[in-house]
C-alpha cells in the first residue's frame, strides 16, 4: 500500500487507526507479569515469576492413549462443532470434580470455557458497565484485573490477613462504595490458596462473606484453580458449597491435568448460565470438542484423583524447599506459608521496592512478580509473588539464593546512604502481607 | 440456599440478578439459527439450516497421527500455557495458506485465535463504543452481527447483486451515515463464497471498496472463511493481498480442515496485531497449544492442499445436488449458485415469509434459516439460507422436495384466498437477493 493511502485525519504515525480504537482499548496495556515472560524465559535464569504447572509430572501415555481413543471412537463429533454449553458428558464429569469441593449440582448448569480465564472475560462482558466497581482481594490475580479494566470498571481492594478477606474490612468498604454513590458489580474471589497472597479464607469467614454478600445483594464471583492442590489438608469447602444463587464458580483443568487443552467451567445459577452460554457462543461459537473430548477420555480412563496427588505431591515437596530456602536467605523478609496452590507471597524490608529492583534481580539471574502488578491502585511496593510450581527444588533454592544476594545488596546500598544500619533488623511484619512465618 | 437469602431489590422471580447486567447485555439474545439446532438434530428432519463443514471426508488416520506426533515430540510444550499470539511455528504454516490466496505478511503479524470468531469478537472488542456503526453486507453472517449487537453497535446493510457488495451503494451509504452524524468503525465483509449469500465480490470491485475505504479512513475486516473452497476455478485474491495497512484479515482452519480444534486467525497491521494479543491474553491467556501444535504436525505431515482439494469435490457435488433439486423442484423461487461455499441463497414468491413457513417445514420434515437471520433491519422474509455442505446429495434432494411441498402448498393457500393464482408464475427477481439462476 503507499503512503498516500495511510489514513491520517485519524491516526497518528505509529498506528494509523490510533483514533478508531473504543474507549475500553484504552485500558488495554501489557501488564507486568506479560513484559517478565521474555527475561524469565532464558535458560540461565532462575524464574520464580511464572505460574506455569509442572506438567511433566503428567505421565504422556495418559494423553497419548486419551486422544487416540477419542478420534478411534468419536473422531466426526470431536472434530466438529460442539454446543455452545460443552460437551454433556464432560459437563457430568465437572460434577465429579466439584463434588471434591463440596459443591453439588446440575450438569445442565456447567458452562465449558476456553481454561477459566475466559468464563471471568465472558462474566465480566455480561456484569460490567463502564464505571462499575468489583470488590476483591488486594493483591488480587493479574489477569482477572486486566480483564475488569478492559470493561471500564474499578477494582477496590479488600484487605486480607492470614485468614484471608477480612468481612469487617468487606462491610466497611461496601458502605463507603455505595455511600460515594458506586455501583458494586461483583466479588471477585480466590478463597483457597490465593494467587498471589498464598493465604486461604477459613470457613467461618466464608460463611461470613456470603451473608454479608447476600444481605448486600452482591453476587460472588469465586475463582478456585488450585483448591484440589493442597498440602497438608484440604481447603475449607467452596463458597459455591453454602450458596448456589447468588455465587458463580469457576474451575480448570489447567492445573490438575494441564493448560494446554484450555478446558475450565462455569458453575451458574440458571439465568446467568443460559446467558453465559449466549455470550460463548458469540465469542467463539463453542469450545473446542477436540480438546474437551480428550479431557473426558481421560478422566473416564485414567485414575484422575491419583495424578492430582501426584501434583501435590510435586507441589508440596517445592513450597517445601522455598520456604527453608527463604528462612535460611532472607531472615530479613516476612511471607506466607501456603497450605496450597503455586504461590507465596513476599514481604520485603521498608523501603525496599520490588518493582525498582527487579533489573537488579534480572542481573543476578532470577526472576519474580513485582507486587504492584496485583494491585490495581500501585500498592504491593515491597511485595513480591514467588512461584514455586515450575522450578526443580534445586532452582528454587539457588534462584531465592541470587534473590538474596539482590535484597542484601539493596539494604546494604540503604545502610551506607542512611547510615543507621537499622533497616535490616526490622522488617514491617503489619498486615495481611507480612504474617509472621512461624504463624502462617 | 433459603428462598430469603435471594436478592430481592434489584431482581425478579425469574433472574434475582436481573438489575445486575451490563447494559450491553440486553442485546444478546438467541439467534435464530440457535433456536434451530435443537430442531434441526431429530434424525428424521433433512437440516438445511447449519453450517457444519462434512469432516467426514478428513481421514481420522491423519489427526490421530498428528496427534500421537505432537505428544511424543513435544508433549511438555503441548500441555503447557503458549505464547498469547500463538505457535510460533504454526503462524509461519498460515503463511503458506494466506499465499494461496496472494497474500504475503509476516507470521509477525499473524494471531491465532480460537476459531475466527474468536478474532471477530476480540477486534470488535478493540474497536467497537456504543452507538458506532459496521457496515457489512446485507445479509450479512448472523455471528458476527450478534458480536456487534453486544458491543452496541448498529449494523448498516449495503446490497449487494450476483457480484458481491455495490460500491456505488457503499459510497452512498457512508455519506449519508457520515451526515447522520455517526462514527463508522469498520466495513465487515466475506468478499468469497458469501455467508449466507452464496455470492463473489468481482476483482474490479475489491479494487473499487477498497479504494473506497481508503479515501474514507474506513478500516476493512476481511472474513474468509471459504476462499479456499471453489468449484470452478479459484475466486479473486483476497482484499488483504491489495491492502496491508488497512485490511485485517480473518482465517481459520474450520473449514479447510476441522471446526473442532477452534484454530483461527487474524493478519492486522502491526499496531492492531499488539492490541489483538493483549485482548487475547486478557480472554484466554493462550489459545490452545495443544489444538494449535496438532494442526501444525497436520500441515506438516499430510498432503493438506490435496486434502482442501478432497473438501472441494465433496461440497461441488453437494452444491450442483441442490441446485439440480431447485431447478426441478422449487421453479416459483430464485436463488444464487455459488461457486464455492457452503451456501445458495433462496428468494421465494411474493407474500411468502419464511420465518412464518418454518414451522410447516419442519412438519414436513425440513429445516432452513430463515433471511430474516441475516438483517440487523428485520429484512429477507422472503429469503431462505439453504446449507448443502453438511447432508449427502440425495439428503439434499429429498430436502428440496420436503421444501417445495411446503412453498407449494402456502402458494396454494395463497391461491385460494386470492383467487388469483398469478404468484406462482410472477417471483420478483429484483434485487441482489433474486438474480436469475442461469446468470449467477
Amino acid at each position: 500500500m503507499s503512503p498516500q493511502g495511510v489514513p491520517t485525519t485519524s491516526g497518528n504515525s505509529l498506528d494509523p487507526w490510533y483514533g478508531a480504537y473504543a474507549a475500553r482499548t484504552a485500558g488495554l496495556a501489557a501488564s507486568e507479569v506479560r513484559a517478565l515472560f521474555a527475561v524469565a524465559s532464558r535458560p540461565e535464569v532462575v524464574s520464580l515469576a511464572g505460574g506455569m504447572p509442572f506438567v511433566s509430572a503428567l505421565p504422556e501415555e495418559l494423553i497419548r492413549e486419551a486422544a487416540d481413543r477419542t478420534i478411534r471412537e468419536s473422531g466426526p463429533q470431536a472434530l466438529q462443532y460442539g454446543s455452545g454449553q460443552g460437551v454433556p458428558k464432560l459437563r457430568e464429569q465437572i460434577l465429579d470434580v466439584m463434588a471434591l469441593e463440596g459443591i453439588s449440582g446440575s450438569a445442565d448448569d456447567v458452562v465449558v470455557t476456553t481454561g477459566s480465564q475466559h468464563a471471568l472475560e465472558l462474566f465480566s462482558k455480561l456484569f460490567l458497565d463502564p464505571g462499575d466497581v468489583v470488590i476483591s482481594e488486594g493483591p488480587s490475580y493479574v489477569t482477572a484485573m486486566v480483564i475488569f479494566k478492559s470493561y471500564q470498571a474499578e477494582v477496590d481492594h479488600i484487605p486480607m490477613d492470614e485468614h484471608g478477606l477480612i468481612p469487617e474490612a468487606l462491610r466497611e468498604h461496601i458502605v463507603a462504595l455505595r455511600g460515594a454513590g458506586k455501583t458494586i458489580k461483583f466479588l471477585y474471589t480466590i478463597p483457597s490458596f490465593h494467587n498471589p497472597a498464598g493465604v486461604t479464607l477459613s470457613w467461618e469467614r466464608r460463611l461470613e462473606i456470603i451473608d454479608i454478600c447476600r444481605q448486600n445483594d452482591i453476587l460472588v464471583l469465586e475463582d478456585n484453580p488450585y483448591g484440589l492442590l493442597y498440602f497438608d489438608g484440604p481447603p475449607p469447602q467452596a463458597l459455591r458449597s453454602v450458596d448456589e444463587d447468588g455465587v458463580v464458580y469457576l474451575g480448570t483443568f489447567s492445573k490438575t491435568l494441564a493448560p494446554g487443552f484450555r478446558v475450565g467451567w462455569a458453575l451458574a445459577p440458571h439465568a446467568i448460565r443460559e446467558k453465559l452460554i449466549l455470550a460463548n457462543e458469540a465469542a467463539i461459537l463453542s469450545p473446542s470438542s477436540f480438546s474437551q473430548m480428550v479431557v473426558a477420555q481421560y478422566l473416564d480412563q485414567a485414575d484422575w484423583r491419583q495424578q492430582i496427588d501426584t501434583f501435590r505431591g510435586v507441589y508440596r515437596e517445592r513450597k517445601t524447599a522455598m520456604i527453608s530456602a527463604l528462612e535460611e536467605y532472607l531472615p530479613s523478609c516476612a511471607w506466607t506459608d501456603p497450605n496450597g496452590g503455586f504461590y507465596v507471597w513476599l514481604t520485603l524490608p521498608e523501603q525496599l521496592d520490588s518493582k525498582a529492583m527487579l533489573p537488579r534481580a534480572v542481573t543476578e539471574l532470577v526472576a519474580y512478580t513485582p507486587g504492584t502488578a496485583f494491585f490495581a491502585n500501585g500498592d504491593g511496593r515491597r511485595n513480591i509473588r514467588l512461584s514455586f510450581c515450575y522450578p526443580t527444588p534445586e532452582a528454587i533454592k539457588l534462584g531465592v539464593r541470587r534473590l538474596a544476594t539482590v535484597v542484601n545488596g539493596e539494604l546494604d546500598l540503604l545502610d551506607t546512604f542512611a547510615g543507621t544500619g537499622s533497616l535490616r533488623r526490622a522488617p514491617d511484619r503489619a498486615g495481611y502481607t507480612a504474617p509472621p512465618p512461624d504463624l502462617s
